[in-house]
């Protein structure tokens, strides 16, 4: 295991990089919504997509940019307030348009920009609004603008996410930071959510994406709030070489350590998403063992995390566990119930398939803890797997009954 | 298509069926809790089963009386309050010595009886109460039992769920009637439901567990509350021959007329089940079209159905169609979001993927409507599919949150 400390800054604690987040007015509510992330340089990029066969025109853009040419990005634009998906070839050129904005206003190519949205399905993104705030969005670059940028991707999310993390490799400094957003629509595949990485590590580029996609199966892709697949989901992850570390190879020391970075970074901001899932009143940790292997073990560890009888369960402190052997059973992982162990917390509520005598109110009263920690073994198997969730509260049904009206 | 008409007297309505429900004490409520349907003589059976890897004893034991032996089967008994699943062994030997009990009262072998449980997970069934009530509950088997036989399985079902229906075969009438019980851990394969079905026709034993298997498709399988399957699910049913009409062989027009029939009686059972989901103010029916086959379009069907945020939307009255497209997108069927069609009712959202202008004030009164229909075109192709769901309302909450506790 890699070693690492956590440092403030999030994505402008990497050398070389700014942030800024303004109020664009694309909100009805006023607050930030428009948010820009640079590399002084060109930096590799890698992207994560929602496998949404309804995507947003953004997420199309990034990935045909990152594909087309992975190592000449330095900018990421990211709005909310407008999901700018269902909106058509207008919702195209808008995308466009703002690749074009931002290039002017950098002084960079438009293929240098990528661009993502989040907010209400099928509203037109104002570019108008885009461009008139530009130029002060570009004044306020800053290497302290992780935190202000964080709160501009927000939607109904609590709290901004964000992290840094700083190793040594060769004797030298290596950052990776992150922001997120997510609060609805966060399931598996990808999880409603944006997240955006950066690293002041140089890395050979194919490398760069097959650790990000890694990382994304154990951090995003384990945490489920309701279900739901968003149409705008993107993770985006930028490696600019400013470390002035030499170039991270493939099956090196070196790549294993970086990845390990890049992936507590990731599974950081997975749980923080999961943690200010709508209406959540704590976090549900989900760990699973005894399966063959690690995806069977991640498979079983989802579906009881997404659960809504689970969910509710939490909510209601009631430990209730013959619903976490329901939601096991259904995850599509044969296993022998006469194996199956359910414990929460340090409770055991089930051995060998059987119902254990437990103090009813001391495992009530665990679940008044944050988080809550819900422990799986369906076997002899080496497999084991983690997700992450919320519980289910009354708040979830009125924010998701009131969005748009 | 068959003809049918409604008759009053769910699984008593076809011939040589009587039902009773009596309060054994098996529920804290003190309220009815112990079904009974009974075939004057041997009758044919078949059944679907959960595919929880978790299951209740009562379905195992179930599955394999009707694979040893489908054609001697005379009894169903149901209880409500304990779920028997979860329980080891000491749930096998409940099962065993219900059957028994229920063989000695009614003079027949335990062989011919079936048994089926739903309630709370891990709790073991009072067998000695059952034994106890046993003698009332024979007592008071009538032909008029079906009402109070359907009131007896529900948990947090408001209303019981019966039907009955009548064709005509050959001049000769025959009758399929039924009852069910769901409200929540309700989702395909098998959702969350106990139902029985009876039917006064002889039919050939293979065919009969075909038709079974293709309604509860077109059915049961069709709709979702909250996404989770249940321990217990079955769907069972009698054929005892007392009309009289001549046996029903495979690919015959009198097969077809059995079939609609019968496929129609479990079509309104589990309607009758997603209007009745825990906390719901309303059924939604979804109707798809334009997909490759009738499966890829079930399956767009039932994510939309069951989409946490679309359930959301129309318990707060909110035509927010982006929701509609999101979890069509997500439901795996591959599709040009370029074709995407949506309707609410006669309010066209969304059409060849772009937003529609349209009356907001009108289309949220819409949402008032019970049933709510919403209407999903995906391309040209032929296939089109159903699926039935409810709104998810603070009430869904209220009643998972506190359920054991």
């Amino acid at each position: 295991m890699a070693d690492w400390q956590d440092i403030p800054g999030g994505v402008t604690a990497p050398q070389g990089y700014r942030a800024a987040g303004i109020a664009a007015g694309l909100k009805p509510s006023g607050t930030k919504d428009l948010a820009l992330i640079v590399s002084q340089n060109k930096a590799i990029a890698a992207g994560v997509f929602t496998t949404n066969q309804v995507r947003a025109a953004c997420v199309d853009y990034c990935q045909q940019r990152i594909q087309a040419n992975p190592t000449d990005i330095q900018a990421i634009l990211c709005n909310s307030g407008q999901a700018n998906a269902g909106t058509g070839l207008q919702g195209w050129d808008a995308v466009l348009e703002k690749a074009k904005i931002v290039s002017q206003s950098l002084g960079i190519s438009p293929d240098a920009v990528l661009i993502a949205s989040t907010g209400v399905i099928g509203q037109q993104v104002p570019v108008d609004k885009i461009q008139a705030a530009m130029p002060d969005l570009v004044a306020g670059l800053s290497t302290a603008g992780s935190q202000i940028a964080a709160q501009a991707i927000m939607t109904t999310d609590l709290v901004p996410k964000t992290v840094a993390l700083e190793t040594q490799i060769g004797g030298q400094a290596m950052r990776v930071g992150g922001i997120a957003k997510g609060s609805g629509m966060i399931h598996p595949n990808m999880a409603t959510l944006l997240a955006f990485v950066t690293c002041d590590a140089d890395v050979e580029v194919s490398l760069w994406q097959q650790m990000l996609r890694r990382a994304a199966d154990r951090s995003f892709n384990q945490i489920t709030v309701d279900g739901d697949t968003s149409t705008n989901d993107m993770l985006l992850a930028l490696a600019n070489g400013q470390s002035q570390t030499a170039t991270i190879q493939e099956s090196s020391p070196e790549a294993e350590q970086l990845e390990a970075v890049l992936t507590e970074v990731c599974v950081r901001l997975a749980k923080a998403i999961a943690r200010d899932g709508e209406g959540a009143t704590c976090l549900i940790e989900v760990q699973v063992h005894g399966t063959e292997d690690q995806p069977s073990a991640q498979q079983i560890a989802r579906t009881i995390a997404g659960s809504m009888l689970v969910k509710a369960a939490v909510f209601g402190r009631d430990p209730n566990w013959g619903r976490i052997a329901m939601a096991a059973g259904r995850a599509g992982v044969p296993f022998d119930p006469r194996q199956l162990d359910i414990r929460l917390g340090e409770f055991v509520l089930m051995h060998q398939g059987c119902p254990q005598v437990c103090d009813r109110q001391a495992t009530s009263q665990y679940l008044h803890q944050d988080p809550v920690i819900i422990q799986v073994g369906v076997g002899e198997g080496a497999g084991q797997g983690k997700a992450w969730g919320c519980d289910l509260s009354y708040d979830y049904v009125k924010i998701n009954a009131e969005y748009t009206t």
